[in-house]
């Protein structure tokens, strides 16, 4: 038979709450690496019931309980190791259950949804794990914005659902805030005119989880009008490293900093279009975000893939 | 969250291609245990595309491209270290590719199907392995009674489908009987009127590639015109043991040496009355290798599990 043990993949996380913007900063990391290079995979997809089962449970579809969570960690561990899964299938549409489909691990196994980190199990099978974080009336924004639209909701209908999920989300969504390496908290600040449709204002934590880039050289002062880095405290006290980054600063102040980390990565290609767009326009936070992140992918394939003979990120794979 | 990592179950594979009575063996193997102590699955469920998919495709379901063999013996090693899967589901009915299910192990892990022989590494996962193997003229009188009676089908249909998967028994299915520690080799005397409808005389080959029961005080030169003990050559030239039975033993004759090999394995209770039976009649055949079968799970149970509270075969888990 064919070996299925493929080189081990770099694992990436990607949680937080609905509507916290994964699958957009999923979709430039895809595309900076080329398709070719990256598999990506929604947790949510390990629901145990359906949503006509759901009806009649005392629990939403973010309770663990709700989800094949020994499963959804087995798989991740299966990927981490190279192998194929089977991976079940929640159709959003629909709202059923389908049959399964392969999966198989690429070089970069992008792993999103809503309890990626959900156990100690399922967290150790990532490299990095990242946290998107906006405040909760800015989520209630994006959440309406992409439900009512693509997803043939009303305003009133998303609004009563982010009720019902409020204490299942604050119990088992937002601690795994507390395992991630790269936290995106979102501020729009009101002082700035700045509000929840347009890019905020955003913190990113590096926290000192996983060794990041050194940016001291890189963010300085002379740009701290519009984005600077601050050693300050966690949560829960530890130090960590924080980025602010204004919402609309100048293309011409942000464009070196994001060249400087791209020549960080040591990529031997430009700087790829896409890092940071969304919706036509380019969000700096976002983009910081993702070049962080693939500096970290970069990195870690680098010190796993001795004995590969392509580079993860070359000038072909992203040109789409 | 919960330890989902359970004691080790006993693995028994019951290959062998379709209508060659695998259902029925496993059936009197969970009634003699208790329905609460073993888990049975199919890995014909493993089947890569549904039936319409295959319709365009070169080869019929029987052909290992035609299934994720590589999942289905990542499933069988997940299940001997005692964990939980999610297994695909097909659906002999409408043909249709389904939701899949959680299977949690229990003592023991029944895995039957046209290929759960088929890898080194799925072979591996079992510590029985049983091939059955009735003569195609046999095999086909089960089929069309069983397809044209459950399944709705036309005995033209089955034969000209027997026909199609003919060379792909040969390739991938029968193979498979090289690698059985059990084979079950159902063999109709035309000399003494035996014909497939009904249940024929049959050699069990024991091969000493695991440790069986000692027979030679149980099966003795004073049964021997109706059950007997040979030592001979497998078809390779290797030593084996093979029973032989004939179609019809006298119960007189039979009941003796059931209730001596069910001695043999050590259980404080009756012998199952539901050993051998098919279709309210008792085939000899079928009780003989149930109760081999049956000895080998309970030394392997007793092996491993020292730790366990409960012996596998209780009164209480044998009445329906």
């Amino acid at each position: 038979m064919r070996d299925r043990h493929l080189p081990h993949p770099v694992m990436l996380a990607i949680a937080g709450d609905s509507a916290t913007g994964k699958t957009t900063l999923t979709r430039g990391i895809v595309e900076a690496l080329g398709v070719e290079r990256v598999v990506s995979l929604c947790v949510d997809d390990y629901h145990r019931y359906d949503r006509e089962e759901r009806k009649g449970l005392p629990f939403t579809a973010l309770h663990p309980d709700c989800n094949y969570v020994a499963v959804m960690e087995q798989h991740l561990r299966l990927l981490a190791a190279g192998e194929e899964i089977l991976k079940p299938v929640y159709n959003h549409a629909n709202g059923c259950l389908e049959r399964p489909v392969l999966v198989t691990p690429r070089d970069l196994v992008v792993v999103e949804g809503l309890l990626p980190l959900a156990t100690r199990g399922s967290r150790s099978c990532f490299d990095i794990r990242v946290y998107l974080d906006p405040p909760e009336e800015v989520r209630r924004v994006w959440k309406v914005n992409r439900d009512c639209g693509k997803r043939g909701y009303s305003e009133e209908q998303v609004v009563q659902e982010l009720l019902r999920r409020e204490s299942e989300s604050a119990a088992f969504i937002r601690p795994q805030k507390a395992h991630a390496d790269l936290v995106v908290m979102f501020q729009p600040l009101k002082a700035r005119g700045e509000t929840p449709d347009v890019h905020p204002s955003a913190h990113i934590l590096l926290r000192p989880t996983i060794a990041h880039p050194n940016l001291t050289s890189i963010i300085t002062d002379d740009v701290r009008e519009v984005i600077h880095l601050k050693l300050t405290r966690d949560e829960d006290g530890r130090p960590v490293e924080a980025i602010h980054v204004h919402g609309y600063p100048p293309p011409s102040v942000t464009r070196p900093i994001k060249e400087a980390i791209w020549a960080a990565i040591g990529v031997d290609a430009p700087l790829p279009e896409t890092i940071g767009m969304v919706e036509g326009h380019c969000s700096e936070s976002l983009a910081l975000t993702q070049l962080i992140v693939l500096y970290h992918v970069i990195q870690r394939h680098a010190e796993s893939g001795t004995h590969r003979e392509a580079a993860l990120v070359t000038t072909e794979a992203r040109v789409p």
